[in-house]
């Protein structure tokens, strides 16, 4: 349960919130309506909903979130418009998430509506049958068998496996100096979940792993680059915890791994794959599942249009504005890669880490160019991308305002 | 006990070695002989022994070393000519590799023969009287007094004080969510002694502590830079454990540190001082140390020569050669920082990382200059710095070069 951050500029006080409050139920200047006349019955258009700062505040339910999934569903508790669940988080199994947002809610959520970062590894069958590490915390084997991994190795197993390899606690050396030889399938990819404990540890393997293009203990070989595949979940930098200052999140992993990975061999770690918002591999795979629950209702009208709802400039806005740019491309591939709406729409409320309140006056010295860049270092920062289509107080009035935009009136 | 490690070059197979190993006894085309023509009795040169790869090799000690010993000592055990051991190492007190030191050789070593890469931390007298916060392991309090500091606050203290910082390991989240404020005193400087665990929790208190102008639990300000001083022993990337590849050091932490501090605030951390060789702080501090052995054994003939021995191209040989070329530049500055040798030589051993025949042919198309610096960010690597004055097969044969090339013969 966390929220990524906006850059520090924001925490700092010192910044200029993105523009244009929207008076609640009116719709912002990018708004397109979907040109019907006469008032819709059946959805043409789909919800993408952050959780936490949106759902949730830490674990304090958002009054709004009860009264918005009340408009959402019929009488038998049925959606009434596809509606996924697009988090970050990636630390438990989606049904675990699906069991807290029904909870939560008030209203029924399948797993197949629950969206985390790592669930776009889903797609990557390619990997399923092979050797792969995996990084993180929480019930790693679980998450990585029920997204199809048949051979998930964790980094403990690792560790126990070559125990000579994790050399930095000296309580935790090992007293046998020539244990020995353990046979290990070669390890064929690394998947980064999200953060682990104890850094020294994850870092030292997965840099033995990928140069020794997969059989750590082994010396390192000058010919593995390109290194073996590695694929990232959730990029986030920091997240907003009960501290008073941001704790670091994955991202700070990431960043201690490829700085460590260049000073040793001089090169760059390249991904083969970052999942999570802002990535337009998030989106794609949530449309492929607001797609999947429209063809499960039969509904026959097309989805043209995803609306995404979010309290986080830097993840939640971006995101949905970097897929709407991908989207409005619309070159043959997009529909290979199953994408298929017309547009993604950008919804900022105001129940998170958005405050269209800054507590200080902005510095007109300071822009958003101009501040530091917390996103990913392979994400270059587009400040066009950091703008909402909309901006409404809390989530219920984003469900109002899409309605409306939308002449939806269910039965 | 570790040694630091040659560049990745070397680890790989595929480079060249340093130039020119010379024959047992001989020396160097760099060796200046003292002009004594008569046989000196009284020494007018001091040495500076690295520890592992010289005197032992992990645990197991060298032969050649207490062959060497017996020649430097008289029939009472006192030293003829002025000692100091010079290891980056940093996780205990002297007394005890003093202890250890005593051992191995068969003669007795005092603890002020013994510098560790704290030891320099004695000469930053202006903070000793400050709350300084320390990160490493081992007996980290035991270490700070011993070397000075009054108040010294660990990472697991401040853990403790402020429980809301160090969110990463889900497991040790704290159950209150908003614990009582107990009072700390403003920290003031944060040392670096050496790779700590979970460095998760170290880095992120650290970049509190930065962040926050010494006063983590608050927010972040955006006046916090220049930040409070940074201090750092032992920068070594990495050193040779029992793995065939290997293991991260404290340079590799301190690597994360430098790039989440610039990742998050788009500005470069900067040491008030990095200690260990290297560092000139370190073979400044040793010259202190053997300058203070000549003044109490009263040997009047001032020291005019360091002679550096060890195995470590790009620790040992750098920085005794960068040590030297400060000497030779001969500033009023160096009296007044307690530098009064004329010069400092190195000499390679072979006992160690340094090998004379690379496993395989070198590759005419790799260059030292082309190839991957491992050592620290704020040093640049030159060339011209990992050229030996003088290469041997051991200790012994080292003692035996020096003893010629001074023309010295004890009584």
């Amino acid at each position: 349960m966390r929220r990524a951050l906006p850059p520090l500029r924001a925490l700092l006080g010192a910044a200029r919130p993105p523009r244009l409050p929207v008076p609640r139920g009116t719709c912002g200047p990018l708004a397109e309506r979907s040109g019907h006349s006469a008032l819709s019955v059946l959805p043409s258009f789909g919800f993408l909903f952050d959780i936490d700062g949106v759902l949730v505040r830490g674990k304090t339910p958002i009054p709004a979130a009860r009264t918005a999934f009340q408009k959402l569903v019929n009488s038998q508790g049925q959606f009434l418009v596809p509606v996924v669940f697009v988090t970050n988080a990636g630390n438990c199994l989606r049904q675990k998430k699906a069991d807290q947002l029904s909870h939560l809610l008030g209203v029924p959520i399948s797993q197949d509506q629950v969206m985390m970062s790592h669930s776009p590894l889903r797609m990557f069958k390619r990997y399923h049958e092979k050797c792969v590490l995996v990084s993180g915390q929480g019930p790693l084997l679980d998450i990585a068998q029920d997204l199809g991994f048949c051979q998930p190795i964790t980094i403990d197993t690792l560790r126990e496996k070559r125990p000579l390899l994790d050399a930095v606690d000296h309580d935790r050396r090992p007293n046998v100096l020539s244990p020995s030889a353990v046979e290990l399938p070669k390890i064929e990819a690394v998947v980064l979940f999200g953060e682990p404990v104890r850094w020294e540890t994850s870092l030292q393997l997965i840099i033995d792993v990928l140069l020794t293009s997969g059989y750590p203990g082994n010396p390192y070989e000058q010919e593995s680059y390109p290194h073996i595949p590695v694929l990232a979940c959730n990029m986030d930098l920091m997240w907003v915890a009960e501290a008073q200052s941001p704790r670091f999140g994955h991202g700070t992993f990431m960043v201690c791994l490829e700085n460590i990975y260049k000073k040793i061999t001089g090169k760059d770690l390249k991904y083969e794959a970052l999942m999570g918002k802002p990535s337009r591999l998030t989106y794609q795979y949530a449309e492929h599942l607001i797609r999947a629950q429209a063809l499960q209702r039969s509904w026959e009208q097309p989805i043209q249009t995803l609306y995404a709802v979010g309290d986080n400039v830097m993840t939640d806005v971006y995101g949905a504005n970097l897929y709407n740019r991908y989207l409005q491309e619309g070159s043959q591939s997009h529909l290979q890669a199953g994408a298929a709406a017309a547009r993604c729409r950008s919804v900022l409320v105001c129940t998170g880490v958005y405050s269209p309140q800054p507590e200080v006056p902005p510095d007109t010295g300071d822009s958003i160019t101009g501040t530091v860049f917390h996103g990913h270092r392979d994400f270059r920062f587009d400040p066009a991308l950091v703008e909402p289509d909309h901006v409404v107080p809390d989530v219920d009035a984003a469900v109002d305002l899409v309605f409306q935009l939308e002449n939806f009136a269910p039965r």
